[in-house]
């Protein structure tokens, strides 16, 4: 007899490794992580402190978002139809400036909820006070790797102060939460960091071995800019400055050249692709086809949900898949299973944690999802992949479970108050839409200087 | 004080006619119809069999469905990221030879589930023995316009026996299920219909005053065969046989020259857009900017479940909006409202129901449906119209209402046995793959013949 935490019974299971899927499964977790995974027939007896009858389920790895800015919540629905510079520097950079700590801290618990509640167990985010968002995922019970926001946008003195506040925010998160809160540097992108801030960056990520996560290729003209000023593209100006390494976390990529991703894929740079908001903002479709057959690993994000306007991984596998198929007009390309790994395994590659989470295997950390298939839209179920990705909803995820931690049971979240979250969430966004600051007249004229 | 059977009140209104949103409005509903829209504050008395609670939800138009196969949802998942013809001609072709009547009962049945849970409460189907989908939307309560499938691809004798059969099923079904069961002539696509079996079809359709439905440029390469066995486009063809006029409502529609939209639009043709289905399957994308542009009226259509594969009208308006977006580059084209716009009225006036459904307004029939908007996903809410296509999920469907009969309350279909429905769905389903049929080796010649 075995003792365990938590026992899954009767569930089909996922493994996301070369296990592939198991019919009727037992999964045990102790001391959050992941003591047995096996078929009901082989599986040794266990006595456990709770026992879930995950008959009519689907256990599988939490989704992995790789690229968020999730206090952006409070910016749903602001400003809708925009294009991408026009929204940044009329609504969202303003907005952005008039932000207090609090104000990320309900941003961020609100976020939380939605991914919780449609399977998301761990983020990469960028964005401004962290710290916020690392109290709030520490509540919450998220696992999440956050990334400070850093530019300079000309102005020395601000960008160097940045990169302080970022370091010393990594002095203090990083390993904390539990081991589940972990940090990265988040220099902006290329075109609001100069090459100075951009080295510096580098070195300090190296001298502590911490990811750094950068938007790159995001907007076409930016990227057209930076050729202009630089005689290089956005790509060969981080080789330059020593950025181009195994743990940068590129957003976007769109706008590449063969040349770009060579380089790219040489030194094992992770990809994030971001469908949803790259189609919302029409900021054009990045070759992800190619970025695969290059070598790379891509991971899948939502974006801020401002410019979403969700953060629903479920919607972003499904419309990750139809994207590309449009784009090459073959429907052959991105089927399901790569989308699942995308948004499991090799997220958790993007983010230098596959040695802990993205696969349901021992040893690894408890961070799992249990979908009820007990649904019209899920009848019938021939390929567990293809229902996953292109029939499954987020509302379709019945548990959360976090580090073996139960998050959300019967779809209640269990750690949080949901309706006061939503209730000050909404109440601070309202606030920062009607108020103005003395923040915000620097930054316009910050946004000035960009122009 | 006035009777009513149905006052839902506390609701936000999205009226879907020039009074736009109602901030806390009233509906009453009286013998299937809408007997009052307004300001609670403006309302008169009601003496109600039954008050619907409508605060914190908003209250819409049910949305219209303008292009399924709904009993495709039996083979949900069986052949993925196919390409379009290999599907067909590998998988579903031969799987639909071995359908029987009452298979196609139980699957429309298990569409009408997914359908009513995720906001539907109208639909245009094209497929065999629709007789069997009128009874499923009978027992259901569902509204629908029902266009059973005719083809000839080079058999004379079978093209007429499906006009003929097709014919009867208008004579008997036109009209019934309380007037909410209504009929059209479903001629597959110019590719599998002769020009004369096509003329035959418009004059049938025109001496009853009904529509009629078909597959429009949705491939490229039997685009591409049609000009060159004709030495015309598809529009062009359709336009010699009589077809082209404004009871046609067009599938797809995808490669289209400046002409063949020109002449659409000039006979008031009616457009149906399927966006997940033409990315999941690569036949293109629509220039749905230069259709509206022309004038013409488009609804909006998930296609069969088996190449969506859902059938869920909330996600098919998010890519909908999407998709134009990335094709034209511009995130300003097809706003969220006009989005809203062709699920809803748009939708009616593509099956000519606008003066009955499409909007909440006194005189019509009382199709709506109530989203629950207290949801973290949903908050904070500044934009309606962009919180319905951009954030909200077909699970934030609250309760239905078709015909002034309250179809789902809470989530629970009140009408039918969902769970019998799913186990009977599966079930037929697991035959149809498993069996062969006599009929099956016939349908495999045909398809042979049309290569």
């Amino acid at each position: 007899m075995m003792r365990a935490d938590i026992v899954i019974r009767g569930c089909t299971v996922l493994t996301m490794n070369e296990i592939d899927v198991i019919g009727r499964g037992v999964i045990a977790i102790k001391d959050g992580k992941i003591l047995y995974v096996g078929r009901e027939t082989e599986a040794p007896s266990f006595e456990a402190d709770e026992v879930i009858d995950g008959q009519g389920k689907i256990a599988m790895p939490g989704l992995i978002n790789c690229h968020t800015h999730i206090a952006m919540a409070l910016f749903r629905g602001i400003a809708e139809d925009k294009e991408l510079s026009t929204w940044l520097r009329e609504t969202i950079w303003p907005l952005e400036s008039k932000l207090r700590p609090s104000d990320v801290y309900y941003g961020a618990m609100l976020g939380f909820l939605e991914m919780i509640k449609s399977g998301t167990t761990c983020l990469l985010d960028m964005y401004f006070h962290e710290d916020m968002v690392a109290r709030a995922a520490a509540e919450i019970g998220m696992r999440c790797v956050l990334a400070p926001g850093i530019f300079d946008a000309g102005h020395k003195v601000l960008g160097r102060a940045l990169l302080r506040g970022a370091m010393k925010f990594v002095r203090e998160y990083h390993g904390k939460g539990g081991g589940r809160i972990h940090a990265m540097l988040g220099p902006h992108a290329v075109y609001t960091c100069s090459p100075d801030l951009l080295r510096r960056i580098g070195e300090e990520a190296a001298g502590i071995n911490i990811g750094v996560h950068i938007h790159l290729a995001e907007s076409e003209s930016e990227s057209i800019n930076i050729r202009k000023m630089y005689g290089k593209s956005e790509v060969g100006l981080l080789n330059d400055v020593g950025l181009l390494r195994s743990n940068l976390v590129a957003a976007h990529c769109i706008h590449l050249s063969d040349e770009d991703i060579h380089l790219m894929a040489k030194n094992n740079v992770k990809v994030v692709y971001n469908p949803v908001s790259n189609m919302k903002l029409s900021t054009g479709i990045p070759r992800i086809k190619d970025l695969l057959n290059a070598g790379l690993v891509v991971g899948l994000g939502t974006d801020g949900p401002a410019s979403n306007n969700c953060l629903d991984m479920f919607e972003t596998m499904k419309v990750a898949a139809l994207l590309q198929k449009a784009l090459y007009r073959d429907p052959r390309v991105l089927p399901a299973k790569k989308v699942i790994e995308m948004a499991t395994i090799d997220g958790a590659r993007v983010l230098g944690l596959d040695n802990i989470i993205g696969s349901i295997e021992t040893g690894k950390k408890a961070d799992i999802i249990l979908i009820d298939a007990n649904k019209p839209h899920l009848t019938p179920l021939y390929d567990i992949y293809a229902a996953l990705v292109y029939s499954a909803r987020g509302s379709d995820v019945d548990a959360v479970i976090i580090d073996g931690r139960v998050i959300m049971r019967g779809r209640l979240i269990e750690t949080v108050d949901e309706r006061e979250v939503m209730e000050k969430a909404a109440g601070v966004s309202q606030d920062l839409v009607s108020k103005r600051s003395l923040r915000e007249s620097l930054v316009r004229r910050l946004i000035k200087r960009l122009e």
